[in-house]
């Protein structure tokens, strides 16, 4: 599934708000007359959005995938699109048999002018602003790139964890006891007007991407040196890393199944 | 200026609604002082994006434009931004001054399988949904093309104007009395996944250019012949037309004020 995540209250379904889960529920009660609550990959923020969200639940009604696609998008509205459907086996579960997880973050670049200020001149389109974070600070990309590759490998990842950790908890149940993670990839590059951030890991913290991007950012910045990420890493302390980046720079790229599908 | 029309009521000002012209008088007077409200070159309903709407206004502090400039885009929403600002004679007017404006309309594309029927495996994507019109027909580019060249020249275009003449007046106020508008190109062209309509015209009447794409859609589905829009035309009634195409396919691309500025 895609979705513009400007409009929701995030994945999670919630009394009267307007979230994905909850939308993707009534579409599929509209379409079967069967209530089901769709398992996603993991819960997207308000704001966060995505191009490869993988949903999972089971139905009684004898529906053929292509048909079911074709009646969801005629449902759903269209900020959310299915993009495949498919019939998978019963043990199969979006979230529990994920093998990695892509998540892309997108900033819009300011570079420093030769006279070292930020060149406000640059003027990010009302078209991004929803879709990149307009920090508004000069970065370093090399910075940022020496920074990120520090995050590949199996760590804990405490320090970038979500500092609530009720809201930790709420948002990735189950997953949220085992701060540690492998990251298979992570690095940042220029994109036309962004600087984008791709990392691939086997899963994620609440808020641990956002967390990340922050952190970078202060690298970025010049507030904090590419080496000072494995210091931070070590201290398994929320309070030792960067700031929460903002949601809407965010987005659910893909899922990966691997051979566990 | 160019905005995401999204979440505005439009451009006009409105107790209590959020609206483009609101948004700029009052980001106006946080950095000045100064209560104005600035003249738009026409009024873009709720949902309509522009990409080169033009604005003026008086302002006595005697503040250098790229400093206002500067000023606007850190006191406006992120939805809209300026992209230039510059001193003009007193007699100039946004609206008044125009010579011509130019729009885009934009169609997400729908192609008639080899089997007659809609190819409904192609999906719009879910950030495309507020930019374009998913009308879900299939359309012919070559008919549509047809039927929008006979646009082109002057003509009385009571046939495309809103029917509420009331609503017609507010919109417009002055250039509603005149129905007759001169058209310098109106032409579609496939932009990738989109059919993009452009029109460059001496002015336009309320709902104008939305009541022509709505029209050229039904000669694109075969509903109306590429010949007929002449007749439409001639009957200078509004009920001759086809439907008001919905607002997120409009851009407002530009305003060319020629020698008169």
């Amino acid at each position: 599934m895609s979705y513009d995540g400007t409009a929701f209250h995030g994945w999670q379904v919630q009394p009267g708000m307007y979230t994905v889960q909850g939308k993707l529920a009534a579409a599929l009660e509209q379409i079967t007359g069967e209530r089901v609550l769709p398992q996603g990959s993991g819960r997207t923020d308000a704001g966060v959005h995505a191009l490869g969200q993988v949903a999972s639940f089971a139905l009684d009604a004898p529906i053929p995938a292509p048909n079911l696609l074709r009646a969801l998008n005629r449902t759903l509205p269209s900020n959310i699109r299915v993009l495949a459907a498919e019939r998978v086996p019963t043990n199969f579960h979006a979230r529990h048999s994920a093998f990695s997880k892509t998540y892309e973050y997108r900033i819009f670049e300011r570079k420093r002018s030769s006279g070292g200020e930020v060149e406000d001149e640059r003027i990010c389109s009302p078209f991004l602003a929803s879709f990149a974070w307009d920090c508004r600070w000069a970065l370093s990309l090399d910075l940022m790139q020496q920074a990120s590759t520090q995050l590949c490998g199996t760590h804990d990842f405490s320090s970038f964890a979500a500092s609530d950790p009720d809201l930790a908890q709420r948002a990735n149940p189950g997953s949220g006891a085992n701060p540690v993670k492998t990251i298979y990839s992570s690095e940042f590059r220029r994109t036309g007007e962004l600087l984008t951030y791709r990392i691939v890991g086997s899963g994620f913290l609440h808020h641990m991407v956002r967390n990340i991007v922050g952190t970078l950012v202060e690298v970025g910045r010049g507030r904090l040196r590419p080496e000072d990420v494995a210091q931070i890493l070590a201290a398994r302390d929320r309070s030792a890393a960067g700031p929460t980046a903002p949601p809407h720079g965010l987005f659910l790229v893909k899922v990966d199944y691997g051979e566990r599908l």
